[in-house]
């Protein structure tokens, strides 16, 4: 670890371009055109001609790009050009790619660049790791193991600590102004979702919750539970999940110093929480959670891994390799990842 | 049935008091005070003294409250005296209840309330019913072998048909400004939900849409199917319900002449139909659609029943138990149920 950097306001901030073939490096472009101190707060971890060919893309559509720096180490960074945005080549030279198809190599250099910025953040050289879209069937076709970023970032960060994956357990959480929500499981059917609400694992998700907050400088956060079944069960009548696993598991926290209550019935406990009652709301399954960030604001929505030894932010949607290359992509929530992952570091914005 | 009154801006509407220990009354009046002219389009059914002592109660903090004008009988309605509120006496004369208590007079009264306005509707001599909130408790307590309205209305309008309830499927549509869904089931653990999801169930959900639609003069409706797993199980990663059971019922009701499409991404279609891609979403179980309609706004929540021979509305809420008798409860649900009651019946507002 390079503890002569230990400040975060003198570490770059490590944003990957995603997928080349997404709309990846069109966002990441955008987002420092729309907010130019970024410049100043962010090293890309990419292809250089990807991201040269993305801004004369923008160009050619007069759209703003911000000017290139391409950089050869992290050390280097310090001592980029003034004004430009500076670019890491992180994977290896690619050839053009064609836009919004899957292709191995696409999916290889995402791969690479996520790799070469975890490990860069995880040794401490790196403020927070924020990611831009890459898309799992490239990822597969690289020969990648990974269904995600989620997987290979816990893989990389049990690497880093010498320890096996399974015993870092990372949960996500979805955010958006007004609302952030922790999930108990995710990519999962409903039916195995109803198998993963055990006190265990609500009280793991509770716990990597709680530590999140704290290290974020918010140790007092309210956490609330949600329910699993209609009204929280109603007293069993509908269910026995509350009274057998949720509320143990709350009661349990609460006796370890957690800020925690619940469960509550999943279909006000949203609304209580953007009315200001809760910090956060854990949600027993993917939907219960996703619903309600999705419909108060995709644009903003903001996806954070908790649980690793690293701050990791990514914006809420995919590659959306419809619009690659067509200079529509909108940049609101690659930058609401960026503000988070700034946030979350107790980085100035400006 | 009294078809010398077949025009429904000749009919009332029929308001129940719902449980005169919760917030029922209170809010029947204030509703009432809010949009004076309801005094020419509603009939109370109610306990005249209960109605008169809720009026006082609001005087006494001051707040307004209508004129009450006791009717003997629905023909009465049309003589009352103007610029009143008509309040039908539809149960036993009740002593005072004590404010916020389960209490069996009160679940006896509400229930008697009920039958009275249902049946009036039923016969032709009301235009629609609108129903205040009851205490699932205090309906035991009187002996009363339904647990809420929903399974009273269908015993109720089976009866008035002359059939078996079984034959007479309901469904419930909770509504907001923007946002319209369907529940395939209600008020059953989430477990159980999950074997509800069958092509039949889910066919029958949209046939009983789209007729309450076309009865409502809006035939063409855009008809969303929500999946039932994260992502709609991503072609059977995470389940096979969307495979199974909900895609067949889809393509089946597109046959059959329904303009109805998905099943689509949970996570995304409440966020799409609000933003105008679709009328109403089928939600395969109970939070997944209240979840959305009730983080965009409680205070304006419409419960429907559909499937009932006539037009049936409700608010999204309880009976408020905390706050009965203190002038603090909010009508605006109530306001919202009237409101969609009169533009489904083609009643004029105003």
């Amino acid at each position: 670890m390079d503890t002569s950097a230990a400040n975060p306001q003198d570490l770059p901030l490590l944003l990957t371009m995603g997928d080349p073939a997404g709309i990846g490096p069109e966002i990441v472009l955008k987002a420092v055109a729309a907010r130019p101190a970024l410049r100043d707060r962010v090293l890309v971890a990419g292809d250089v001609g990807t991201l040269r060919r993305a801004a004369q893309a923008l160009d050619a559509v007069q759209l703003p790009a911000p000017a290139l720096a391409g950089v050869d180490s992290l050390q280097a960074w310090k001592r980029r050009p003034a004004s430009s945005l500076a670019v890491v080549q992180a994977c290896q030279v690619l050839d053009p790619v064609v836009p919004g198809q899957v292709q191995a190599a696409a999916g290889r250099a995402a791969a690479d660049c996520i790799r070469w910025a975890a490990r860069a953040v995880l040794r401490g050289q790196g403020s927070a790791l924020v990611t831009a879209p890459i898309h799992k069937e490239a990822l597969a076709a690289a020969g990648e193991p990974y269904p995600g970023h989620t997987e290979m970032l816990q893989a990389l960060a049990a690497e880093h600590l010498g320890v096996g994956s399974e015993v870092l357990p990372v949960r996500m959480m979805l955010s958006c102004p007004g609302l952030r929500t922790v999930l108990v499981s995710i990519h999962v059917s409903l039916r195995q979702a109803l198998e993963a609400v055990t006190t265990d694992n609500i009280l793991q998700t509770l716990h990597i919750t709680a530590a999140h907050f704290a290290r974020c400088g918010l140790p007092g956060v309210r956490i609330a539970v949600a329910g699993l079944n209609p009204h929280a069960g109603e007293g069993g009548l509908f269910g026995r999940e509350e009274i057998d696993h949720i509320a143990p598991a709350v009661r349990t926290a609460q006796a370890q110093g957690l800020q925690v209550s619940g469960p509550h019935a999943p279909d006000t406990v949203f609304m209580r929480a953007r009315q200001g009652e809760f910090d956060v709301v854990i949600a027993m399954y993917h939907d219960q959670g996703l619903i309600p960030v999705k419909l108060m604001g995709l644009a903003d929505g903001v996806n954070t891994t908790l649980g690793l030894p690293m701050v990791r932010t990514s914006p809420d949607h995919g590659t959306a390799f419809d619009l690659a290359g067509s200079g529509r992509a909108d940049p609101s929530s690659l930058l609401a990842a960026i503000d988070a992952a700034l946030d979350m570091t107790g980085t100035d914005r400006s």
